[in-house]
């Protein structure tokens, strides 16, 4: 049983694995704090880790969208990085988005070993290389902007704000990716 | 008292808080896994964590010292951040070496838990500023190499070579961090 823990008599109570805990606080047995902690606001399968998910998903489209709507970003090696990386991210977090839309509506804990492992480690990967591609492009943005003072023939504000976005999509992977490890790392 | 946790009761026998553990192995008292973890190769205060902080001092410099060595890296605003974000995590690295060839000597532990949140939350700054400067570098070393293919007339082996080695400093600065993380998380 993976949720199994010493101090969490409760749970083996119920029948089911996946929605013991919610059985659980629906019949206000005193559930304690090691499994309280599974159920904050940001982690898989709540409203606050759904809202990060659609956060993650519209800046990352927001980034991709707006560095590839210039006609020149292929030429820069940092910016297609960066198409790629927001692709993989609004890929993953839009995924993720209908796990938790799912796990909302049919009352699911997603607090599963293999899924929270899986989930750690995706967020990691996209967020690492969303930071990667976010940073090189700024390093390029910087450069053409204050380094060489070339915005009169480059498309400065449309890659600024596409590395911004970037950014703002990376912010809101960390608090994910921290989450879930805290959840397997708190188990 | 900063160690207690539900399933851990031979460290409320002990008298001081961080030479708990300590004191509870040589009393042959049955420690619980939770605190075993605590001990792994890697974490503050052991072998393994001296030397990946002597991995991440020896890269930082080298790293540092490398692109400091070309004359025209403070043209380049990402190669100043580099420089400053080596800077820093030599200086953080070696301070944190000197404490754990502390702790080794002294035979203490450092799993306080204000020392491991500290150590954490500065593993964290300095591994995402590094990260953050290799990032933007190496994309502007893509650009001046592969883009425009500039290299005859800047140092792009001396500026490739630090890249690489602010880019194995980070790697060596992550499993410190996500020790120390799973340290906090795992009390």
């Amino acid at each position: 049983m993976n949720v199994s823990h010493a101090s969490v008599h409760p749970v083996e109570e119920v029948p089911t694995t996946e929605g013991g805990v919610a059985v659980a606080e629906q019949q206000n047995v005193n559930v304690p704090m090691v499994v309280r902690m599974k159920d904050i606001q940001g982690m898989p399968g709540t409203v606050g880790g759904l809202a990060l998910r659609v956060s993650q998903f519209v800046f990352g489209a927001a980034a991709l969208s707006i560095i590839a709507s210039t006609n020149d970003f292929s030429s820069v090696t940092a910016f297609c990085f960066l198409v790629a990386a927001a692709g993989l991210q609004t890929l993953w977090s839009i995924s993720l988005a209908i796990t938790d839309i799912y796990a909302i509506l049919v009352r699911r804990s997603l607090q599963n070993y293999r899924l929270v492992c899986t989930f750690t480690i995706g967020d990691g990967v996209t967020s690492t290389l969303m930071f990667a591609a976010a940073c090189a492009s700024v390093g390029i943005t910087v450069l053409i902007d204050n380094d060489l003072d070339n915005c009169s023939y480059n498309h400065c504000v449309q890659f600024e704000t596409a590395t911004g976005m970037a950014f703002i999509c990376w912010f809101t992977t960390v608090p994910s990716f921290l989450l879930n490890f805290w959840s397997l790392a708190s188990r």
